[in-house]
């Protein structure tokens, strides 16, 4: 069993409004010395395959066809243990 | 300026559908070694502050006030940078 840590993210230079939101309101409420903010999604898969390569290899291939937005997110896979 | 990275998931014993379904979607899809996953969220922090250990208690402070339901999930705040 490999367990593996998928991090997406937006592309740089992709708007948005949710961090900008957030990022507001902790402003109004005297964080004002938050300069900058970005969200992400985390998932952590266990997956029943020992060699960590293709453990990765998979976890990669689930972030194309369905974990992420290729067009407007970046994933990474690594592993956990 | 210190990057602290805040991570937030759900509680141990909380039902999650949302990675209930995406769990699912993955085994229907081919992905049948997926044993388990879970889901979360993460934000990056730039804090205008360059003690680390004040920039960490201020985000854990955000994580309670705002970024965080502590009734349901559990935050970590580390640093990046």
């Amino acid at each position: 069993m490999t367990r593996i840590l998928v991090t997406i993210n937006l592309k740089n230079g992709v708007h948005d409004p949710q961090a900008e939101a957030v990022h507001h309101a902790l402003q109004d409420m005297g964080f004002g010395n938050v300069t900058s903010m970005t969200m992400g999604k985390q998932m952590v898969l266990d997956i029943n395959e020992d060699d960590h390569d293709k453990a990765i290899k998979q976890a990669e291939e689930m972030c194309r066809q369905l974990l992420a937005n290729t067009v407007l997110e970046r994933f990474e896979a690594q592993v956990l243990l």
